[in-house]
């Protein structure tokens, strides 16, 4: 079990969502985070460096959203719904446009990977939002 | 001229908004962060540090918030306002929630100045926002 | 295997150090930022705050610390000695600081869980230091 | 007055190291890292990307390193030598490398302004450094 869940079920205040749903968003927000900052690196090492640089600035917003939202989503009892509601939307519009371009260069290993890990956060982020309607 | 300014009339693109409104919401955001981080660590010095719980936790948030979006707006040439957006709006809501309650605590000098740095970037951050209509 | 592994995996430089070492080290500091940052939250909600002042500063700066670290090992092309051995000294002295203090109010969950995070950080810190000798 | 230099003048607590030297590391570490963050960017718009590659990855490491020591040293009471030591011996070390790398590029506006930026921030962590002996 993560550490993000192990802390969320220790909570003795009220979570106001699913706590499945919200661990599993920290957890892929923090493993997209660590994916993109990692491709960032090795898209910077191939050959052919100009056709990565969107890939390499897109990894690097999506590594500073993810970053402070699950931060942000990780500590309940402060929760206001206009903070991480549009937080939540930053990393889905992010995570979107990331793994999209990601999946363009699925061929390299690093991008695959990292394609991977923006579209389960994505996914974490869309279902937590629709939790919290 | 602050470091963004310096960067952002530096730029070789395109910036698809005023320059130095996107420099005073940088600026703004930075500075905020920085008085939050610090804000932080002095109410928890406070006698009644009970007393000063939720001003620490919109602290916290606060300094994450702005230290993400500045990071996404100083890079204008992968623009995007499907991230940018929502990341301007956690940022009013945060800087609006966290400068009321230092407000509050306006006696205690570090949280005057937290205040008026939260305002200042609340008010930044709502003028960039009209200016990306 | 987590996203920090696959991707050195799929690194096609060389990394200098023992890549199982390199990967423990980037993941037990995402998780030990994780646990600092939720440790730090359910702190500020106990009942006698006073007593947990020193464990809430504590847990900020590890979970600073650790994330600032693990984004720079994460980026193996331009690793240097320089940088990256005094940063994991840096973590090592905080997780080591910051464990003992969580032990010592171990009777509480949160900050039993986060002790362990913060231990097993410092152990594959001080492993990684030992490899890079 | 930078509000870094506010609230350090605001502090109640004993800083056991002069207020001037800490607020110009602190303030030269935000400056540094902002800098670098702009200067990424702006590296990755120019023709050749190719030559850079290590310029970019140096700001990226800056920006990381710079921001995490910058929140840590801004928290006075929970200071800690074995911590806050090694953090600014590795923001010497990713500063001197990255404003020589700059420098290299002078004759680009962006790099010439992050090259000072970075000259400012090592500097200014020496001088705490010596202080703090």
């Amino acid at each position: 079990m993560s550490y993000a869940r192990q802390l969320l079920d220790s909570y003795q205040g009220t979570v106001n969502v699913d706590v499945a749903l919200l661990a599993a968003a920290i957890d892929t927000m923090n493993d997209c985070a660590q994916a993109c900052t990692a491709d960032n690196d090795a898209d910077l090492g191939e050959q052919d460096v100009t056709e990565m640089v969107r890939c390499i600035r897109l990894c690097t917003d999506c590594a500073d959203v993810c970053t402070a939202a699950a931060r942000v989503i990780s500590r309940p009892a402060g929760y206001d719904a206009e903070v991480a509601r549009p937080l939540l939307q930053a990393c889905v519009a992010i995570c979107k446009s990331c793994g999209d371009e990601c999946e363009r260069h699925a061929h390299m290993p690093h991008c695959r990977i990292c394609a991977e890990a923006c579209r389960r956060c994505e996914q974490a982020c869309r279902d937590l939002l629709d939790a919290m309607k």
